[in-house]
């Protein structure tokens, strides 16, 4: 076990940097990063939800720059508490994030016995790790995010998300239990978290019986990108590929959605947990939100125009 | 049974039309409903939930009104399919009004064996007519709209909704196997509707073991308002008092919540349904989309910060 934390480089896993300028183009907001559109809030708009808008109210901008990937900014908002802003658009607010990262890290690892080993891809802000590392099991968890700026803002503005990182089980490279893919939307530099050749290293990284748990959109706006994801991922994953989504106010729909799959081996029911986190995190300081058994179980549960599309 | 269809008129039911007009004004937007902040888009600002606002591009006004209650607009938007707006505050989409219409009514119908009378409060768009029309054991069927512009509004553009005003079970009065109150939120015309002395009077019409659903706000934003409600409820209901939620893109914070409650009598378990309402709806034009038996249960689970206010 190492004895500093350490961030995963890129380079040690195949992403790659190549980005589509015209692409990332249409999500990038102006420069001060606040919509001119209703002064003195931020608004989100995207090409990827074409016709509506989710507006947070700006109190202060507390950090604007520009990354080798991306544009970032932080804000604190009227009623959502600070709020964390890639290529113009939300990825956390103190507030709701809770849902986001909970259930990302515990949909996963609730569904296996004993995990010892796991893969964080993304997740700069370092809530995912945060909630890996409540899990009294894992002994190993590796990180790559690709964009080193999105780490260091998040220790100095999201000091309660970024305490993944003072964690000494984090440290490179292996074969996993477990991994998570924390990505924001298939547009810009997260393009690439999203095709066939990651999910294919990443089933050959995982263990037999291992689980795989990646941000797969909202059956609301994206049914046709969550259509083509499954298709892959039935390929790609020999045990079982299942959908889950929660609740995100800030997100576009206010849901977002999740694959869980396990590759061929000790078979993985996903939607009854193993393990209950609330027994393992006697020792942490700050309960969970969000995540417990029967909202696991719940997140399974799809509306019936979701159901016919996801589990023909 | 009555020959035509008919709306109850509010006098047949204890709701005081006297409304505070300072604070409908706070919601009313200016004369062409359309938001001056983002022009060309419809933005929903309320001091119901302060700091955020949900915007939706509007590509034609369909109709604007004033009733005896309230600013009626209805407009067809980019994305979503023609919008109803009462106040300045969307309350149906084509795009996304099934999660709401099919959960509120089948919610509750679908937790008792044998439905037969039922009163809907509020619901002049008609939606929850017809979800409950669906039903086949429902004999009659009450409704009691304040608004009759609501309902010839509703008629003429919503026709998809409007469906339940042609059932011949929909007549006036009597006890009641199930009341479901389709109301919009507490300031305004509806106010009166989140008041104990409604409750009290839901409670007398109900038989032993009747059950009650009513719209109750969203979890991320109103847990005081809710809070109360459950306090109340507690009261006035000797049966079992639940709440649940689901997923409603366009209203504010993305989920609106239900309350379920039974009176003293035959046990109603809210949450493990008795009956499904697929196999009663053979000889419906049209498929359910979003609800079904596993959402039912699954809408039951709560996140944790939401499990401790509610079920303490």
């Amino acid at each position: 076990m190492a004895e500093q934390n350490s961030v995963v480089d890129a380079t040690d896993f195949p992403i790659k940097k190549t980005r589509e300028e015209d692409e990332v183009e249409a999500t990038t907001k102006a420069p001060d990063g606040i919509s001119s559109v209703i002064p003195g809030w931020f608004s989100v708009t995207s090409p990827m939800w074409p016709g509506e808008a989710h507006s947070l109210k700006v109190e202060k901008v507390l950090f604007q720059g520009k990354s080798e990937y991306q544009n970032i900014m932080i804000f604190q908002s009227a009623t959502y508490g600070k709020v964390f802003v890639l290529d113009g658009v939300i990825q956390a607010t103190e507030r709701d994030d809770c849902a986001y990262q909970e259930m990302i890290a515990h949909l996963p690892l609730c569904s296996i016995p004993n995990p010892k080993k796991v893969l964080v891809i993304g997740g700069g802000r370092g809530g995912v790790l945060r909630e890996v590392a409540r899990h009294s099991s894992v002994e190993q968890i590796d990180i790559c995010e690709i964009d080193g700026m999105v780490v260091e803002v998040s220790k100095e503005f999201f000091p309660d998300l970024a305490v993944g990182y003072e964690d000494p089980r984090a440290v490179p490279e292996g074969t996993y239990d477990a991994v998570i893919v924390d990505s924001s939307d298939p547009i810009g530099p997260s393009k690439e978290l999203f095709e066939k050749p990651l999910f294919e290293s990443v089933a050959m990284a995982l263990r037999p019986g291992g689980v795989f748990c990646t941000q797969a959109e909202s059956i609301w706006v994206h049914m046709h990108i969550i259509e083509d994801i499954i298709s892959n991922f039935r390929q790609i994953f020999q045990g079982s590929v299942n959908y889950a989504w929660t609740t995100v106010p800030t997100y576009p729909s206010g849901v977002i959605g999740f694959m869980l799959c396990s590759t061929g081996g000790p078979a993985v029911d996903f939607r009854s947990p193993v393990r209950s986190i609330e027994d393992d995190d006697d020792n942490q300081k700050e309960a969970l939100k969000f995540y417990n058994k029967e909202i696991h179980s719940a997140a399974f549960c799809l509306p019936s125009f979701a159901k016919k599309v996801i589990m023909h």
